[in-house]
């Protein structure tokens, strides 16, 4: 993935030039405080995608460097919120902006980067990118409420856990690779398929981080294991535990869920059944399962570096290290 | 204006169908949440001006019941993120969306609908109605920024404090009378009186209503006197009583506003301050030049039945029943 990274150097440098030209408000603590969320060390994953997408696509011009300045945007208004929401205090070891500025400047700042964006991004004259991006939107905000509504619910079926995946993650990486395509002005058929790519691998990006969550050693992740346990979310690893294990675990299960792990033994005993149960191993092979059917979509596209840079991604979102 | 009401009642009759029409999410939660704080009794001014203003521009068409009722869902979604940012327990009378499910519910359904109105709009395929709209969805965030910046900073100028009111409440109503032109195809000169229409009428609002807050009675306005002074918000009256009182009133003013007025007493005297200094009558003039001139804009237009009626909404915007 580093061999990707340095290849498309230029192109990421010149998204980050872009984020920053945007920042043209007039009131000074919008930008303050977009600067602090815009460039806290993101990686800049979903623009890297629309960029290598609009390249599969046979696009050589400077379009897609705007439109991914502002799938960021967009993506960052949601970290925004999302941290409201989750009462998060820190994200990649910064202060939160709701932390540093409170909850009021941290909802409104996300707002107003979710209309700057639509903005820009009318701009574009074209109805395709309106149409994809504003849906991507209207997905993740039902995604969450989604997430929201099975708080607490072991009884989530794994076509629902799945459904909220996709609309709160898979939506917006897949419109960024839909938009690569659309810059390139390529086919309805590409269009699609590179929606579907990235769809794909989106929903393998959250399975797998919603599996290292019980899995994963705290350093590398920079966050506290079993926090979606904490928090009343149902995910895949815990879906399968429930289904396999025996009636008297499920019951302990059920209790360790309704008053909240309140120690690292209670936790150690669901990681533990878990490994027992292979759900862990079940749900990192379903997150490969969804990485193997985003690159069958690639096979309408010749082969290329950026083709190749795109299964690279694809296998890099399942990985320990994004 | 209650004939104005009567007047137009199956055009906004046919308003709150297509508003409970558009709820159309899959996920229970959303329709429940949206449907408490779409359906609680908002006035729907801004769709009847989006509507009055497609008949004066000649419309006879029904795209403008559509546009009207977006318009009220991107109103909404500022109503409950602004409800988080104020800590509000109340609005209409009614509990708000975060005091019934929690700040998180509020927060994202803000977004959903947002993002749900954005889908539809693109769905016009009209850059001026895309433009029009995104601009002022930036504009409130903006304006609602703005004003947190200026939190408890009596130094802010007049101007300041008109391009925040410009921006977080003319914006939109200035969008919806632009938009009735849109529906109408009306030529670019009567699009933008509209606008100028709207903007100065939704300032002339917010003026108002920032003035009311030092001089109506509790009961007609449902909501308790001075609340502006309570949450550091500097506006009108008190921008004037600042410039013309007393050194020594001066000093006061600026320590009960830093403590918050704790009791009726020191509330009762900026009042008082504020009827010697025709610091209220002041304001509510402004806003009531801020009214002629909206007027002055719609004189493009011959005379009608719709123009005689937003002459009136112009006026109830500056009266105390709004």
């Amino acid at each position: 993935m580093s061999d990707v990274w340095e290849c498309y150097r230029h192109e990421i440098h010149a998204v980050e030039d872009q984020i920053r030209q945007n920042l043209d408000s007039k009131v000074t603590l919008v930008n303050t405080v977009a600067t602090h969320i815009l460039c806290s060390g993101g990686k800049r994953i979903r623009p890297l995608l629309l960029i290598l997408s609009a390249r599969l696509a046979g696009y050589t011009g400077r379009d897609d460097v705007l439109l991914a300045s502002l799938i960021e945007y967009i993506h960052t208004a949601t970290l925004l919120h999302d941290d409201v929401v989750d009462h998060a205090d820190l994200r990649r070891g910064r202060k939160t902006a709701g932390g540093l500025w409170g909850n009021q400047v941290a909802i409104l700042v996300g707002d107003y980067l979710y209309c700057k964006a639509i903005c820009r991004i009318v701009g574009f004259h074209d109805q395709d990118v309106n149409e994809c991006l504003s849906e991507a939107c209207r997905k993740m905000a039902e995604g969450e409420l989604m997430q929201l509504s099975y708080k607490d619910d072991a009884s989530i079926s794994e076509q629902e856990y799945l459904k909220i995946v996709e609309y709160k993650t898979g939506a917006l990486i897949a419109a960024a690779c839909r938009m690569g395509a659309v810059v390139a002005d390529a086919e309805p058929a590409l269009r699609d398929a590179l929606f579907q790519f990235g769809l794909a691998i989106g929903v393998a990006f959250q399975v797998a981080d919603d599996t290292l969550d019980y899995a994963a050693p705290c350093a590398s992740l920079g966050k506290s294991l079993g926090k979606d346990l904490g928090e009343g979310h149902v995910t895949l690893p815990l879906l399968h535990l429930r289904k396999h294990c025996t009636d008297e675990e499920r019951e302990r299960l059920a209790a360790v869920m309704q008053k909240k792990p309140d120690g690292n033994g209670e936790l150690t005993w669901v990681v533990s059944l878990m490994e027992r149960y292979g759900s862990i191993d079940y749900a990192m092979e379903t997150a490969r399962g969804y990485v193997r059917a985003a690159k069958v979509h690639l096979e309408l596209f010749e082969d290329s570096v950026h083709k190749r840079a795109l299964q690279v991604v694809a296998d890099y979102m399942v990985s320990r290290d994004h």
